[in-house]
């Protein structure tokens, strides 16, 4: 699975109407994976919009995650889901989903880079490097350093989110993540132009 | 399944310590099924909790819904998911359960009791009779004349929800619906002595 420009939709910056297309130009702009996410939508709302970003997602062959809800993943057809520290526990969404499927796991600190270890999943979130106010209760800040540790300790493709925009994504992009997360930098404004930005910097950075 | 008196845990009345104690003391009163709800917990509690739950209805050979969510549904190896009008459709959830979990689903009007008739649901919930506070958004009052209508309407064995108690159970029994769904009635004090109570006029009225 290519990790390195990795979208995540916010109800914020689209909704039913515009979910597809504001995705669509985020996939046209670079974006290789895309996470629904929506934290204060009924779950009918949640399954109508991840509904039409599945199938805007195959259309592209783009990996299509779903956070949070493993009902909701498995409901809509996506390829993977991506849980956090206080959601179902991987094993039992490991059993639930299958070995085929995708599972993410959201980390903070190094302790639980380590215990991810011990986890199966695909790879790991890291964050955030940054301060964001894209959560309404961040996690601490851990910064570029605990970055680099977090990607030299992890046996999992380590995935970077928290305000990571064009401005600083170089100094992410150093310490060598298998990617990079992004939600308001994509989707706030032009996902297209977003993308298609921050790609250009991950490919001249990645190679 | 026996719905005449379904206890509807509540977190303000049991948490992770006392859930098991307090289910426990509502079946031995004459709960004949369980229902697992939280509304404002991370789901890892609730996995916790739902456990527990599982366990000692296990026990009792009492049947376990889960409120809300498929996959914790599935997860603790419940008998079946409870689903509102906002949550995902009936049609969807069946599909992920499978014909022999049980699936219930809440209506609040005769528009809504008629729709679910085209369900492939195992009973559905009306509501609410009373006045209640243990939603914190709940739905106007349908009152006791519409459960009549419902219960007439409907093809679905009717369980009753809402503001029961011992008080006005009697006026609900008269309806003959297949049961009485009760959350504070049951969970707000002493769960043994509130069921006993509840299930002494169900069965003089139901005979």
């Amino acid at each position: 699975m290519d990790l390195r420009l990795y979208g995540i939709t916010d109800e914020r910056f689209m909704g039913l109407k515009d979910i597809a297309e504001k995705v669509a130009a985020a996939i046209e702009g670079g974006v290789t994976v895309i996470q629904y996410r929506a934290k204060k939508k009924e779950a009918i709302d949640m399954y109508e919009e991840a509904l039409k970003v599945r199938e805007i997602t195959k259309k592209y062959h783009i990996p299509f995650i779903v956070n949070d809800r493993v009902d909701l993943a498995i409901a809509v057809g996506a390829d993977g889901v991506h849980v956090g520290q206080k959601d179902l526990p991987v094993s039992v969404v490991r059993k639930m989903v299958g070995e085929s499927f995708i599972v993410g796991l959201s980390t903070h600190n190094l302790l639980e880079v380590e215990r991810a270890d011990r986890e199966n999943v695909n790879y790991i979130g890291f964050g955030p490097i940054f301060l964001t106010n894209t959560k309404e209760k961040p996690d601490p800040v851990v910064g570029t350093k605990l970055l680099k540790e977090a990607v030299s300790v992890s046996t999992h493709p380590v995935v970077a989110i928290g305000g990571i925009n064009s401005d600083n994504i170089r100094e992410v992009l150093e310490c060598k993540p298998a990617g990079v997360s992004v939600v308001r930098g994509i989707f706030q404004g032009d996902p297209y132009e977003n993308a298609k930005k921050l790609r250009e910097i991950i490919d001249a950075e990645m190679g």
